[in-house]
């Protein structure tokens, strides 16, 4: 029988986890739930109804994992411990800062249901984070780097879109070589945030906007480009559409450490994401994990995880002695 | 209480587990064991035992975990599941297609006394196994390659040092470039062996030796060097010494997969690692499961396991609450 999941929020995000499901045969998708007018949203998924999120709870039996597609800011605080009373969930929570209370609050909701909620899982956090656990453990004496991009931040473009004069904008994170390769020959260097990244922008102007004045304030805006070099271009409508209209995304994770009895010796880890679509990766993962979520709430556990407390084998349709025969 | 290691085998690798037990605090080296005469072997630590192998069974309730540190040839299929009857083990067993025999007799004998023994930990296996699981779980509709070095191999470098004239030699594994840049560009090519990678060789020859004789046994040699690209330099002792005494390694995994309704867009995922001393980290990922193997056997598991097992929230010393907060 295959694992019955449903989807709540029909964004990028909710689009990206029915496509993911897709490519695991060992899948089903069971139901989308949409605060909008079920009857306007059409999915992809041929025979899958589409319902209002009200009514999940009527689904309670017929969905074994439900992957909240929600925004960290104010719908997962409050929906993924109230879903995890109903079902095992999932969530891509992304709110650095606020995983402790948010930890705390689904692991109590889920313990108290008999469901494993699996929270902030992604690729960062999520497979970055993994990768900062592993090469930590492996190399205590070092020291980490994480760099962002080249991708489109949504939060940087949003707010380059709320600016007077501004009709449309797409922000790109872009990581500076330099810095990169600074670290990658184990100078161990310390970087200032405007030595990591650059920011460029692309920006649409109202009718009569004063192009300088919307750069300055660009350039000047505290927290989100003040202390970056930032570029600003000023192109058309159509060009945004056709140059910019993709959500590519990815970025670095480094761990420079020393080994031996008077640490004589240098080792560099690297991970690195090159990704097309940054929601659709972000879909994979919690798939990957949705089926982790599924069997370890087969096993009879409950409470709130995350990637650090799930052993890799979980992720994987394969058994455990295909795994050891054929990847290890 | 600091968890107490015991070495089983004081070459490389058991220098290494004893420099990383150093490195971390909450462990402490109790005892090395030896087939040599222990009153021969001087080790770093101050205030250790150097003991002989066959006393180590006394050890029994003063080690937690026993870190064998022989060869995967002909030592650990006969000492991982021995030691296992006595200790929580753990080794780096890494003839790859003998992996399924190896677990089951471990799994055998750890779960008949009640231990946790962790085999093929290392990175590859270990690490890189880790990143193919990961990535394959993610991306299931994808190619995967690993790419080795540049770094020393053992196994060819004693392939050619067996060869009649040949004093002393070291044998580098290079990954090709363009190879590599085809991988990340996305095409998914189809690479042969020769195309993956290059190997050259630092030979020191007899003295009297013919150099053209050498160099064609070597290129033409089945299995090791027929099926690449070699090259092959004659050196005196002495540059030997001063320029090849190392052992560094490293390599590459990388995933290239496809998301979306029709598979539109591609995705890169790709780790690696430069390591300057081969040993010493394989004694880095060593040590760190050692602490999974501990933990695991303090909540009362059993038997064998592998690095797709264990959840990377047992390989760090730092809590649940600690992690969760600093490296999510």
């Amino acid at each position: 029988m295959s694992i019955r999941i449903g989807i709540s929020g029909y964004g990028n995000l909710g689009r990206g986890i029915e496509c993911a499901i897709k490519q695991n045969p060992d899948m089903e998708l069971a139901a989308v739930f949409t605060r909008r007018d079920p009857s306007r949203v059409q999915i992809l998924t041929e025979g899958v109804p589409v319902c209002r999120t009200e009514d999940a709870g009527e689904w309670k039996d017929k969905i074994d994992v439900m992957i909240l597609c929600g925004g960290s800011a104010t719908d997962l605080p409050k929906q993924t411990p109230e879903y995890a009373r109903m079902f095992n969930v999932i969530d891509s929570f992304d709110t650095h800062a606020k995983i402790p209370e948010h930890y705390a609050n689904v692991d109590a909701a889920a313990k108290e249901a008999g469901k494993i909620g699996i929270i902030s899982v992604g690729w960062d956090p999520g497979m970055f984070s993994l990768n900062r656990l592993y090469a930590n453990a492996i190399l205590p004496d070092g020291k980490d780097y994480t760099f962002w991009g080249k991708g489109v931040s949504q939060g940087h473009s949003d707010a380059v879109r709320r600016i007077e004069g501004v009709k449309d904008a797409k922000q790109y994170t872009i990581p500076v070589d330099a810095a990169l390769e600074a670290v990658r020959s184990g100078e161990n260097p310390d970087l200032t945030t405007r030595q990591k990244h650059t920011r460029e922008c692309f920006v649409v102007l109202e009718e009569g906007a004063d192009a300088a004045k919307v750069e300055e304030e660009i350039k000047t805006m505290p927290n989100y480009f003040s202390d970056y070099d930032t570029t600003v271009h000023f192109i058309s409508e159509e060009e945004l559409k056709r140059d910019h209209s993709g959500i590519p995304h990815g970025g670095f994770v480094l761990r420079s450490g020393k080994t031996g009895w008077n640490g004589e010796n240098s080792h560099l880890i690297e991970y690195s994401l090159k990704l097309d679509s940054n929601p659709e990766f972000t879909s994979s993962v919690l798939i990957a994990y949705a089926r982790a979520a599924y069997r370890l709430s087969q096993e009879g556990q409950s409470g709130c995880r995350t990637v650090f407390d799930i052993a890799p084998a979980y992720l994987s349709a394969k058994s455990g002695e295909e795994l050891r025969k054929t990847m290890l």
